[in-house]
């Protein structure tokens, strides 16, 4: 067979079989990569998609989010359902809300939000579909509309649209609010990757939220909030210019209404005013003016803009697009689900990474109470600690010999998954724990009875895949993320110091209390002291040395 | 402010605000997903995406792959050249191809490719277009046709369509090929995670490739093939039944043209025949018969033949649409391309995760030749071995007191990077190497002079993104890899048994040596022997001692 002759063949037939994609199909075959690999992934999948669009919701519309959330048994399959006290959904957006991949508000504005794809909940439609073979069923209703719409949606995957099987209006006894309900093959279970963790850890990033949940056998879990207070609305800003690239550079220049080249530069970008809008077109050169036209400008002309931007200085972001949760909100929840001995937060100062900001919160817990320590009581006087009975917020502490247990969270919401993978657990493993008292391996977690919160906060969070499970290792965040616990380990290393001078000191007091009696006897017997005299003097002797102790 | 208010008017904002989301703007922003994180990142990308694609077409058309890849410094840019001699692609077919992602013609059949989802070339020159603001220059011929086709294609990010800047014909050398020249903000750089060692990989993995490779320093390099034989073509096949879920049933049901449930049941699967058709349709009941209309077939009734498959026997899906590199390609591979002192390979058997057919290969290269051991030759005497030179070869193998290294291949094709997240490094970490002699901490890689390589081929290989870095964590696939790895543990446990009997016995052997003159002075002087008598009598010490340690 010439060779010739079978090449061209192949190129017809390759031709003929070149074919679009639908970003649905892409994501049914490769539904790992929005969280759905098995049935116990894909119930917390979905209740977390669920949940984190709901408080979204809640918050851009200034509602404290009450959400209730079951999961029960349906034959052979699950149903899961997620109810809340948001805005609803206006009915004509609920379909293409629902039943369709790569749709919704978050995607092209640069604000922190939980979502930010517009993938989550369709694609646990999209599952539910495939495995069930049944639509989603939608209720919603906006504040003030007499009666809620509810709908059954699919999505045809072959076209990534919504398919609507029935719609009607319908009383609902909620002024507002969304429901959805959503059929699907699934496995039901509890530990540290289970719906249960996923809402506890929710409640610790989130005190101003209330999580109701029943499980499939039927037992109810309330997680109630501790303030009332909602977290300040995120600011969308601008991009930043010296985070933007070429390409995208010339793509704005060609897409922009504005007329001329400066006012384009203030209204296109944050922290460009008139004054720096100028600057920038005189050290680019290239013939570039304050009165160039921007959809006239060549390649090499936006070129030179876009090195004149580079070298040009310019503000940091403004970081009110940004809303940690917050040291004191931080201390609080950590307080409240976890019960150990010490606690310290960080947060630090907002960074950018290619031009969004973040910011970056740790928190540590450590020791469990009862533990293997020691402790001062008021009066200054020093006990062995009472060990306490173990409750299931013990859970989220590692054990004495164990890895310490990291809790990640990204824009409030924790992730479960690909811990391995996770930018965090690099820091985790790049941090020197040795250097504050710790035991670890190279290249290994800590071993050490502690919890590590960390939260990332962005405007854009760099995820590894669209299921949201793991931050990519951008250096600028690696480097914060090292920052922030270095801070939390000195302040540990602190703590465990005062721990080993305690435990020293408890040696020195056994033994002094111990020999006390014994020197007694022997002071009676060399001063010739009455029983009186000798016990006023053993007291004596006893504060002293207790006294100096304290100092 | 009234709560009810203030939600509706947010429920109307969030409204308008919905909108959607083009696959290339949501890729542009997550570019990491692609593999796009950094400029040294996108440059062994990009060669890697255009090399997988020249491959995958060349053995289409049955072509020995010849590839010339070339990386050049173009100002503050780089260019990246990537030519084959494959089939060429029809001129309709270029701008799509390259100006759009999600299109392809290897997403939509079950049969193992190097490219899968018809992203990788075009997400290349979205990069490319972003950073440098260049479209991308491609030239392709089809063999037979006069001239070859010269484009310019940019990509309409918005839409996720071909932009055409430019289209002629114009003379080309080549006979039929494609040449694809990329500009793009990069950083070259050398070590594991470098263009040098995916080339070097796929050398191993393809030995019946031969790559040319021009760095920018204008050096060169070149893999020239070892083998003239093209692997076999890998068989397409349909989907196995065993691995159907029931809403994909339920559509494939009702877009069938078959007029009856068997005759669908046998086109629509593979391994059903007729006899296995109507088993299925009388397990299932529910009124289904050998006349039942696929398309009037309700929900019920669907989920009842989608449990009767479940129950049913049906062979496992065929293997050949699976082409692993084989024993004795991967051991040729090895041996070409690592200094080893022990090798060993093994090529598990097909099996299947979701209906998937998957086959794992093993390899192992232990021990740097002229490292600590000792050697036999081809008399039977013992020697310390001598200390090669060290080659480039050899990074490839880890130092004695680090981690093994692991060299990834999936579908032929080398994975450079997230090692950490993959289902392979998991399955060597929760190997037990200590059982095998080797040192290993909980939860790490063993410690050895070793490279461990193992290739996963599959009509669809799961990757953990799109960027196609790491392989999910299936747990049929963990268990074949296990499996695997165990075999080859096991006969290096026998190489490295033999390499400690080999030490032992040179330590006797050193201490004869060493003492044998000072029996001979005490034999001569007890049995008062001349220095001839003597110097006999040890040569015959000798070899006697000498003989038993042989046997």
């Amino acid at each position: 067979m010439p060779e010739g002759d079978s090449s061209d063949t192949t190129a017809l037939a390759m031709a003929a079989s070149q074919r679009e994609i639908s970003i649905s199909e892409f994501f049914l075959k490769n539904r790992h990569l929005l969280g759905f690999d098995s049935p116990s992934k894909a119930l917390v999948t979905t209740v977390k998609e669920a949940v984190d669009n709901a408080l979204d919701a809640c918050e851009e519309a200034g509602v404290l989010p009450e959400i209730y959330v079951q999961v029960s048994y349906c034959g052979d399959m699950f149903q899961v359902i997620v109810e809340d006290n948001g805005p609803g959904i206006v009915e004509k957006q609920i379909a293409r809300i629902f039943g369709k991949l790569l749709y919704g508000s978050k995607f092209h504005k640069l604000s922190q939000s939980r979502g930010q794809q517009g993938m989550g909940i369709s694609a646990a439609g999209m599952y539910g579909q495939l495995t069930a073979g049944k639509p989603m069923h939608i209720i919603s209703r906006v504040a003030g509309d007499e009666l809620a719409s509810e709908l059954l949606v699919s999505i045809d995957t072959s076209r990534n649209r919504p398919d609507i099987h029935r719609k009607k209006h319908v009383p609902w006894d909620r002024p507002h609010g969304t429901r959805v309900e959503i059929e699907m093959e699934g496995h039901y279970q509890k530990g540290s990757h289970s719906i249960e963790v996923y809402l506890k850890q929710t409640a610790i990033a989130n005190p101003h939220v209330s999580l109701f949940f029943r499980d499939p056998h039927r037992e109810e879990i309330r997680y109630s909030r501790s303030t009332t207070e909602l977290p300040p609305h995120p600011r969308e800003i601008k991009p930043h210019p010296h985070g933007i690239e070429l390409g995208h550079l010339i793509q704005m220049l060609s897409n922009t209404p504005c007329r001329t080249l400066p006012l384009f530069l203030e209204q296109a970008f944050s922290r460009v005013g008139r004054k720096t809008a100028l600057e920038i077109i005189e050290r680019a050169g290239k013939g570039l003016s304050g009165r160039s036209f921007p959809k006239h400008i060549a390649h090499a002309q936006a070129a030179a803009l876009h090195k004149a931007i580079g070298r040009t200085r310019i503000s940091a972001p403004r970081t009110d697009c940004i809303v940690p949760i917050g040291e004191q909100r931080l201390l609080e929840g950590l307080h409240k689900e976890l019960a150990a001995e010490f606690y310290t937060v960080v947060t630090r100062r907002p960074a950018v990474y290619r031009g969004n900001p973040f910011q970056v919160e740790i928190g540590i817990a450590y020791g469990h109470p009862g533990g293997v320590g020691l402790e001062l009581d008021k009066e200054g006087h020093m006990h062995k600690k009472k060990r306490q009975t173990k409750s299931a917020a013990e859970e989220l502490l590692a054990k004495a010999d164990e890895p310490a247990h990291l809790l990640r969270f990204a824009n409030w919401v924790p992730l479960l998954y690909q811990q391995a993978g996770c930018a965090i657990t690099k820091a985790v493993i790049q941090t020197n724990w040795r250097a504050y008292g710790l035991r670890q391996s190279k290249g290994a977690l800590p071993i050490a009875p502690m919890a590590i919160l960390v939260h990332i906060a962005s405007v854009w969070v760099p995820f590894t895949s669209e299921s949201k499970e793991a931050i990519a290792a951008y250096p600028e965040i690696v480097k914060e993320l090292k920052l922030g616990l270095q801070e939390c380990g000195r302040r540990l290393a602190v703590h465990l110091h005062r721990g080993m001078r305690l435990q020293r000191e408890y040696e020195k007091r056994t033994y002094i209390e111990k020999y006390l009696p014994h020197i007694g006897i022997a002071l009676q017997e060399i001063l010739e002291l009455s029983d009186d005299e000798c016990k006023h003097t053993l007291n004596k002797l006893d504060d002293i040395l207790h006294q100096r102790r304290k100092t």
